[in-house]
């Protein structure tokens, strides 16, 4: 007979039929006649109801179904006497793959801390809470790949190791195969790259957007989806070291092509996670709940699913920094110095505390601003007439704060370069990158979507090292 | 007017609409009267032909319609009188969005080398070659992703930067904050790694099977897809540095649901390509007749097209490697001494040049290779009962030769452990892939395709550099 998994079963599965299930045990509970176990195979959130019949099986052979063991079993499916299931399934074979050691396995069936489950990565995927949440990063990931496709964009691999830190956008780490114990040097003393693989320096990206723009400049639409890197010495729930990156790139779109996209690309994917993976959302929403019990009502929540569909039925405001900007200055909590950072006016950076502000409480839907100073964005966005602000965009969304960050791209070559000189940006190592504007240069636009801000999102998770599987941060690349 | 892509005209334009097009010039003939534009703008391989009347438009504009100059054109759809179209569009207006000096531009109106293209990668989209491969890649990606959610797989992030270099697969790059310049020592005068960002000394991964192990024994079926890394001084037209892996790992799998994965992904994939991809495969199926027109026939690739729907025609060959072995001892470039390496008998490792005996002349189609010599293959492949092989598969394709190396791995703890001591692998470092055998351990499997060598033998290419946007190979790291 051939394995079924459980989510077909419980889908699909027809009473009075044989199936063959494999999985690992979660709980094992009975009486002296008959044995309950939970079964579970990764495959949904939902467990299978094994019945075992404890005289049949024997007390040697069920004392080995603990939690953690793998089995396989075969039997009838039935409709369940009990609550909590349609259907259970009555075993006629029990076959133990996999033991598992009830004293020493990790997981406990109990509810274990989301710290204690980091330290335990490696066996975290067989708990309901990151199975739910490798689900649903997993329809995340195909809607991504769908939602570009279906509108003929393509897919571009950017390099990872890279001998540019054009993006300035931080700290980087060095890809080096030099010997450490012994670096090679020059004549002069310095270090002798030409020794190293790459023959000079080199780093891992920050960013494949400089790249996605020259893919765009001749394939017109295209998108990342890679692993990203910054060195920054950061240990919060917010940052990772590695982390995944989608960056779209679109040649002929302005920055209204680009807002309409962005809120396009989001409203489709929470779409499909809410018509893909209600399952694991409900569980996740349960969780988040319990989580928050203790908080007082205003400081709670919402109900996640209730958060999703929110987003989905509303515009997202569209608005200037500058506008934002006066908005923040007559909020009350500017005023009764409530904000950490106080909004002095044209030319602050913005806070998260303000961005949250704007969408949670002010306008209470996402926002898209607009027009930033010039001097707080990259060099790379296109400059405005007033001369002093750029067509950046930044979606602001509850909870997490910009979710995405993007602009129109400055097409002008002069400018450009006068931009780059402005910002001490290396003209002549960007040779490859100016001769897109040099060439048949178009206007142009992208934005960059950091994946597990994304999944914080869907899931309500709240620490961004619970949505990767193997997260890398400050002193940590366990496994 | 909104912009409408060229493939969309192609496919579905209606004859007498107007339409508004944006793109770049491949090139512009024509007479007295009238000028012929033929414009690309990524979407597909073929151009949109522009007619533009010379008196309308000008001398001094049409002069700036060069090759590379990007354009928005808008005009009416007739059908075509010249051949090799079947429509064009009547310009009523021609904008040009950015000019391309024709004494500069690298790209002229005429056929390049690949090699000058690789110098020219931030260019080389808006050639037909490239463009082709890029939407082909494009098309694989998405086939590899709609493969796998079809048979509900989770796609698993396994991490870039890893601390152990436990498949032992080659040499690594290294990770580092240390200031190269000044690495700081511990008082014993070794490297402090205790001061580089993870408090230890990291690479770059080279797999992500490990990690996809420890996923499929909570989720089931998982697959990888990212890229992996290998710091060999190879300057060969098989390797790169960085490249991309698509790594599947499935639970309750024994070798032969192994190897019917294997070949129906493979299948899959190729017959998608012919599906959605059949301009760009036409077009790269006469780009490899042109390049080998002056080969003798006998040299000569089987036609593109051909190739690939031979392969979906026909099951791989199965058979295990002794029994290879006994036939390459037999062959006649064996005999006659044709062989670089002379096949001696088992034990020894197989070639690129055996594998395509086996593949293009003794067999005629893929083959399947199982049961290798266990001292030939990586630690963590079950142990056959004969104590001397190693439950390994490798899937032989003409033209690549090994496009996929899986094996079903060992489940057993003790049998892994006593082939890691046997194999020098640190056992106390890898505490927790050991985990999976130790609690609730099942049997499993997985493969690894290298997704360059397939893009290679999809598009017919012989140059690995030449189906990756932006090589990395030794003394190259350019863009």
């Amino acid at each position: 007979m051939r394995r079924t998994k459980i989510s077909i079963i419980l889908k699909d599965g027809k009473v009075g039929e044989e199936y063959l299930v494999k999985g690992w045990v979660r709980t094992r509970r009975g009486s002296k006649n008959v044995n309950f176990i939970a079964l579970n195979d990764g495959s949904t959130i939902h467990n299978l109801q094994i019945v075992a019949d404890v005289e049949m099986f024997g007390d040697s052979l069920l004392r080995r179904v603990t939690t953690g063991a793998a089995l396989a079993i075969s039997g009838k499916l039935i409709a369940s006497q009990g609550s909590g299931q349609a259907v259970e399934l009555v075993a006629d074979q029990i076959e133990v793959l996999g033991d598992c050691d009830a004293d020493t396995f990790p997981l406990q069936p109990k509810k274990h801390s989301l710290e204690f489950l980091r330290e335990n990565a490696h066996l975290r995927f067989r708990t309901n809470t990151f199975g739910a949440i490798t689900r649903v990063r997993h329809a995340m990931i195909f809607a991504v790949h769908q939602f570009f496709t279906s509108k003929g964009f393509v897919n571009i691999h950017t390099p990872i190791i890279t001998a540019s830190d054009a993006e300035g956008a931080g700290e980087m780490f060095q890809v080096t195969t030099l010997d450490l114990d012994n670096i090679p040097r020059t004549e002069e003393g310095k270090i002798d790259f030409d020794q190293d693989f790459f023959g000079k320096a080199t780093n891992l990206t920050v960013s494949g957007q400089l790249e996605g723009e020259l893919a765009a400049m001749g394939m017109g639409e295209i998108y990342t989806f890679g692993p990203t890197f910054r060195a920054e010495n950061s240990n919060t729930t917010r940052h990772l070291a590695e982390f995944w990156m989608i960056e779209p790139e679109m040649a002929f779109y302005d920055l209204n092509d680009n807002m309409d996209l962005a809120e396009e690309f989001l409203k489709y994917l929470i779409n499909y996670a809410l018509e893909n993976c209600m399952d694991d959302l409900q569980f996740l929403s349960k969780r988040l709940q319990d989580e928050e019990k203790d908080k007082k009502a205003d400081d709670r929540s919402m109900e996640l699913i209730e958060k999703l569909r929110f987003v989905l039925a509303n515009d997202f405001v569209r608005i200037t920094y500058s506008e934002a900007i006066d908005i923040l200055k007559e909020s009350k909590p500017n005023k009764k110095g409530q904000f950490k950072y106080p909004v002095e006016g044209f030319g602050s950076d913005l806070q998260s505390e303000h961005e949250r502000y704007l969408v949670e409480k002010h306008f209470k839907r996402p926002v898209i601003l607009t027009d930033y100073p010039k001097e707080i964005k990259a060099f790379y966005m296109k400059l405005n007439a007033d001369g002093r602000t750029v067509r950046a965009m930044d979606v602001l969304f509850p909870q997490i704060g910009e979710i995405i960050g993007g602009s129109q791209r400055e097409e002008d070559y002069d400018k450009l370069v006068g931009r780059m000189n402005e910002m001490h940006i290396p003209v002549e190592e960007m040779w490859w990158y100016l001769d897109t504007r040099r060439f048949g240069s178009v206007p142009h636009s992208g934005f960059g979507l950091g994946f597990e801000r994304l999944i914080l999102f869907v899931t309500g998770m709240t620490n961004i090292r619970d949505v990767i599987p193997f997260p890398r941060t400050p002193r940590n690349a366990e496994f």
